[in-house]
Parts: C-alpha cells; structure tokens; sequence
C-alpha cells in the first residue's frame, strides 16, 4: 500500500512505541509484507528466520523483534510484537470504514458505464468508462475497474485475503493479517457470475486487459493474471501467484501460491498446480507435469496387468 | 433464437451489407450457431473447415465469407467477417437493455409464487406458478422458470455464455459471441445456493424436471440436463453437453463440452468427464472409466513395488 | 429441533393420524432423522432394514408404517407413510414462512456489529456482538452467528440440505426433506466471500470457534467443524460429516458424508476423503492416503516403464 503522502520514519516509530535505530531522518512511503515490498516500505519482520531477507529486501524501514545489523541509510524500528505494529499502522493508513449506501459517495463510475441493481460499490472504488456491472455484485473498497469491463452476477471483487498469523499461545489462535491492498482489473477484462477476487494483503491483485473469466472463479490475494488468459470456469488461484500472458487454466484448474506459470501455457481440466511451470506447453494430472508424459503414464498405469502377467510367466 | 415472426433474407442481406446468393425469397425464423440450428434458421461460418457442416446442416441462410455451392433452396449471404454480421443481427432481434429495476416491467410471476428480498429479476423473464426465489437471486432476460420451482440464496439464472472468438490479427484478442439464447428451468427443479446456470449463445440451457442441484454447481451454456438428475455440490458441465435422465454426478465432478452421459449413469465425486460416457453404469476418475475398472486400477498401482521385487528376485 | 416446550405424544398421533402403541403418556421434546436423535426425540421410518436402528436409537417416539416390538417406555405411531407424517410435523413446528423484508423484525443483532448493504437477515436470526456482516450476505431463518464473526460478501447461510426421499412410484421423482436444523457459528469465526453452509435437515450445522473459511466454502448440512480449523478455497464437505479442531483443508478438497476427519489432519489440495481419517497427519490424493505413502506411489508409477525393461530384458 502507498501512503497519499511520505510519513516520517520519527512518527512511525513513536506511532508504534518502537525504538528507532539507524537513519532516523527517513520518509516512508508505503507499507508492505514482505512479497511487494518497494523502496520506502515499511515491512515488518518476527522471526530470526526470515530477519535476513527483510533487512536486505528493498523496504527502507523494518519492524523487528530484535536490534541486529542494519544496512546503509535504512532504519529499524524495534517493538516487542511486529506483527501487532504493522496491524496498527495498516488500520491507521487504511482504516475499515464500511460503506452503509450501496454506492458509495467516494465512489466513481465512468461514462457509458452501468452498474445495475442489487449491486454494491464501496467507499473510493473506481469504475472506468462503458463497463457493465451487472446485479448482485459487491466491489469493496479501493477497487480500481479499468474500461470496457463486464462484471456478471454475484461476483465480488475485492474480499479479503485469506491470510492468518499463528498465534499459539493466545486465546486467539489465527490472527488475521488486515488486507490493505486493492483488486486492479484491466481493460477489457470480463468476469463471469458468482467469481470471487480477493484484494491483496499490502499489494494489488491484478487481471490483467484481455483475460476472461467464467463462472465461480476464485483468485487469490496478491497474484497477477496476464493478459488476454483464459480462465474456465470453477478455477481456483492461491496467493501471491503470477499467471503470464496468454495462459488457459480449463476446468477446476488449482493453482497453488506464490509461483508462476509461464506465457502460453495450457493446464486441462482438474489439474493441479503445486509448483512454478514453464510456458509455451500443455500440462495435466495432479500434480500437474506436462500433458504428454500424463497420458503416456495413464497408458503404463493400464499395462501393469500385463508386466505382472509377464513376470509370473518367467521361469 | 427464435424472431418474433418470420424476416425476409433480402433484409437481412441489407442489414448486414451481404451480398445475397441462392435463393432470395426466404424467410429466416431465427438465428443460431452451429450448434443449435434448425430449419429456418440463420447461421454463420468463417473457416473453410466447416463450410460443408454448415452448409449441411438445418440453417436455410448461411452467413460465410467465400462463395461457394448452394444447396437447393438455401442461401448464402456473403461478408467479409461473419462473426460480426452475426453479432450485429444478435444485437438487433436481442439488445442488452439492462433492467434498472429490481423486478422489471415485463417479467411475470405466477400464482403463489414468493419472490423474496434482493432478488433481481430482469426483462422478459417469466415465473411459473408456487416458486419460491430466496434473496439474493439473479434471473437475467428472458429465462423461464416453471412451477413448482426453488432457488435458493444467490444463484444465477442466465449469465452470458463463456464463448469467444479469438482475434488474433485484433487489439481484442478474444470477442465474445453475444449470448441471445435462454435458460428453460422445468417444474419441480430445485436449485442450490450460488449456482450459476448460464443461457444459451443462442439455443437454450435446460434443466429438466424434478432436477435437484447442490449449491454451487456450475452449468454452461446450451447443455440440457434431463429429467430427475442429481447433481451434488461444485458440480461443474461445460457448454453444450446432454446429460440425459436419471443421472447422478457426485461432489466436485467436472464434465466437459459437446458430450452426452447416458441415461441413469453415476459418476463418483471428484471424476472428471473428457468424452461421452454410456448410460447405466458407474464412474470414478480422471479421466472417468468404470468405477469397478478404476478400483482394480488402484490395486494394481498399489502392487508396483511387489512387481519390483518379484523381479529383482528373479535371475 | 427443539420443541419449544413438550409436545403429548397423545397429540402427536392426533395430528399424524396414526395408531398410537406402548408408552401414551409421553411428551416429545424435538424431532430429528436418525442421524441427530436425543432422548426425548421423534424419529421415523419406513424401511425395515433401518426399523432395529430406529427404535434402539436415543429417540422415545418411532413414526414407523409396521407395528412392531417396543422398547420399554417408548411408543410406536404406526401409519402408512412415515416421511409424509414426519414432513407434516416439520412443517406445523417450523414452518417456512418468508421474510420479505431485507431485516426481518424478528431478527436481531448485538453491540458493535456492523450489517452492510443488500444483505438478507430472515426470522429469528440471532448476530452477537462486534461482528461484521459485508453486503449481498444471506442469512436464513434460525440462524445463529456468535461474537466477532466476519461474514464476506456474497455468503449463504442457512441454505436447504440437498437431501431427497426417493420415490420410485409416484409422478414426484425426489421429494425434499424440509429442514428444519440451523446453522451456528461460533466466536471468532470468519467465513470468506460466496460460500454456503447449509443447516442441518432435523440438527445444527456448527463451525467451531476461531475456523476460518476461504472463498467458496461449501460445508453441507449436519456437519460439524471444529474449533480452529483452515478450509481454503473452494473446499466442499457433505453432510453429516465431523472435521475435528485444527484440521486443514487445502484448496478444492471434497470430503464424503457422515465421516470423521480426526484432529490435526492435513489434507492437501484437490484430495477427495471417502472415509473417516485418523488425527495427526498428512493426506494426499482421491482417494486421499497418508501423503508419504501417495508421493511413494507417484515415484513407483513413474518407474512402469523401467519395469517393462527390466522385465524384457531377463531371459
């Protein structure tokens, strides 16, 4: 998430009751988790594990559990819980303020556009021009919809992630990570009845110009689709994943998080998706390997009657 | 889609700025793709491929962009791009006129029909007798609901068909065939919450009588499901298919386009349908065979490591 | 369900029109189909395969079309149809009667909760405190929602089981089983966008406290769902099944009807669960097995065609 305008770094620190280490003169400019992170993020950081990869990703400005070294020019900010100090800037920056109109006045359509009725939009949504937002859908706040789309019946668009922080020794056993980020969807994208596109957790979930969704698809936090993609219906992407140009998911496709599946690729029905594919092929089965060694193996797999036959006919 | 009444060729050779061959005093009763046509009807071809099917087939007025032979008594209306002359007959004898209200002026319900709160319905739909349509349903233009029939909460009766046609030499990669056909919903259908039924490109979708959906299953355009079937949740069929009477698809099966599951045939959850399937018996799989073949299947892969060291053992 | 206060079992058999044997003096306090029967309860049926079930079952009062021996204390109501009697009672009990109302007045809602826009609240629903309801939500009657639940757009709760009596020799093919359950939701819980959870047929639909659902969630009618369990996206579970605390479900996982799935499980995406599963470990497949032995099996399968060489090679 971009802040509207740069926050001194002296200001979160005291916001967030944290101990200021390093360049304490810097201005943030957004606040991310770690996966989007950008030059003037804030990204926090509560397990040694991953303490290396925060402080030498591109934020400038790290929440952090422990005083260790720190690069050049960049500052931590040192709190006892820094997932509970994020969560307080998040909800400062982006607070949860819900829309009790069905069109909210902060929100903006574009001319030609038509949003029908039974529709909600919410507060700051923007709609572009000669869209068709039919019946029944929810489009929640901060949503960006470019020109020339088609939103059918009862999808939503910008649900939150599905994004929790494990919390075992509390009464609370998952907390929620607040989403803070938006659904960007391109020109020319069509989304059929009943799909569900959740915002991203600091960043944008975006589809891509072009690309077309059938009925009941699911697209997860933060994951990117290309343009011009073909999603059938009943597909289902996890987070933080990215779907190049010109990729068709058929069916019941899943995908799995934070992984990639390379231009022109074709996944058939049902696949499964646990890693990152290469473009340009075709690929089936769960998990998914490219489609002509799948029907090779389901041709091996009606022979083992046979080898076991053979085997018992050897001396 | 049916006209209204009957249309002379020579205007629709006019509106479409075709140039008019065979015979010119017919009249076209409607229009429709390959398909779904009948006599009467107007279709379109733009691929040398299927000239001969479309040229053969029941359409009497053939939209094409090469001259070719003429079967007696039919003609040809020849165009530079088809797919657009047909698009543009499409929108003229079915506009989208999107209904800003949330029960239009002229959808019809029957006797004893309860239509609860939230639940849009649009032009030219027409309700039968004793329904009972829970909140937050969508019915788009031109369904037809029987009696005796319940919608539970968020289903979508009529979005548009997921049928496009690739662009490539285009800025719009995909355009989408317009859908002017309808969804028929038969007596004694109950429908699940957060179904999606999609309509026609041009013929109908039916659901057949005393059908019971789960919720969220998903049926594409111009597929009949016929009579007393039972198709259990995240039910998905793709476009075009004939599932005939008596059919049962357990949870998550996937069955794909232009094929046809025989009368009384069961597939197990989670199958995934790639051809037609003979009636009367029982599926499991992906792709789904014979539930008692896909059993002994699943011994036999169990036994490989057997298999291994029957033949290690061996000199 | 609960009765509201004891119905005579005198009366029961009044308005049922059945001959009343063994203990005339009792009074029921619920009714339920077998599988959620109590003390107290009326239970029916019409098989004789399932007579010896039903009337050693916890329930004190038998609708049954055969008079047969009698436990100590209980009663018999013989009549010809018991499912059509069993219906009648249903629907005098809890009868369907359609708020027309987006909030019905005989709902209520806490302190501190929040209901947006387009969402549906039927009769007797009953919201706890702090909870936050997004818009084009729907909530049937008798629905029971905790504290601090967060609801997303587009959900359903309290849709209709999908369970049918089949009637082979009448014009009417399937005939519903009125439900008559809720469905509860604890504390803490937060459901994703357009998921459905269906109530129970004579019992409750519970999702235990702190469990968090993804988008598309389908959990049938009965089920049970533990205290801080995962259910990703596109997970759908069927009836009368009981998912244990901690359990996680990966995305589009399809569990089966009226099994357990023990505490601790981790089932991975896409697997389908035919059967009840021990607590504590990991699954993989459809049919899902522990997922070492499945990434096993996937090794051996791959090793077919090394097999068949091995095999032609020997002498």
């Amino acid at each position: 998430m971009r802040f509207e305008k740069p926050v001194p770094v002296k200001w979160i620190a005291e916001f967030t009751e944290a101990e200021l280490l390093g360049n304490a003169l810097g201005n943030a400019t957004g606040i991310n988790e770690i996966h989007k992170v950008e030059r003037g993020d804030i990204v926090f950081v509560d397990h040694p594990k991953y303490y290396a990869t925060c402080i030498n990703s591109a934020a400038d400005f790290i929440i952090i559990n422990k005083e260790t070294v720190i690069p050049d020019g960049k500052a931590l900010l040192v709190v006892n819980d820094p997932f509970e100090a994020y969560l307080k800037l998040v909800n400062h920056f982006r607070p949860f303020t819900p829309s009790m109109k069905t069109f909210s006045d902060t929100a903006s359509i574009g001319h030609g556009t038509v949003v029908m009725p039974n529709t909600f939009i919410g507060n700051h949504v923007i709609i572009g021009d000669n869209c068709i937002i039919q019946p029944n859908v929810t489009i929640m706040d901060h949503c960006i919809i470019g020109n020339n789309v088609t939103i059918q019946p009862g999808t939503v668009i910008g649900s939150d992630a599905f994004y929790y922080n494990k919390k075992t020794n509390r009464d609370v056993h998952y907390k929620k990570m607040t989403s803070c980020g938006r659904v960007i969807i391109e020109d020319f994208v069509e989304l059929g009845a009943g799909c569900t596109i959740d915002r991203g957790v600091s960043g944008d979930t975006i589809i891509g110009a072009g690309t077309k969704l059938d009925n009941m698809v699911h697209i997860g936090h933060d994951t990117t689709i290309g343009k011009n993609c073909l999603l059938a219906a009943q597909v289902g992407i996890a987070g933080a994943t990215v779907i190049e140009d010109n990729v068709i998911l058929w069916g019941q496709v899943g995908v799995s998080k934070t992984l990639t599946i390379g231009k022109g690729a074709v996944l058939y029905a049902q696949s499964g998706v646990p890693a990152s594919l290469e473009g340009g092929k075709n690929y089936f089965g769960s998990p998914a390997v490219e489609a002509k060694e799948k029907m090779k193996e389901l041709v091996w797999i009606k022979r083992i009657p046979e080898l076991w036959k053979k085997i018992s006919e050897k001396k």
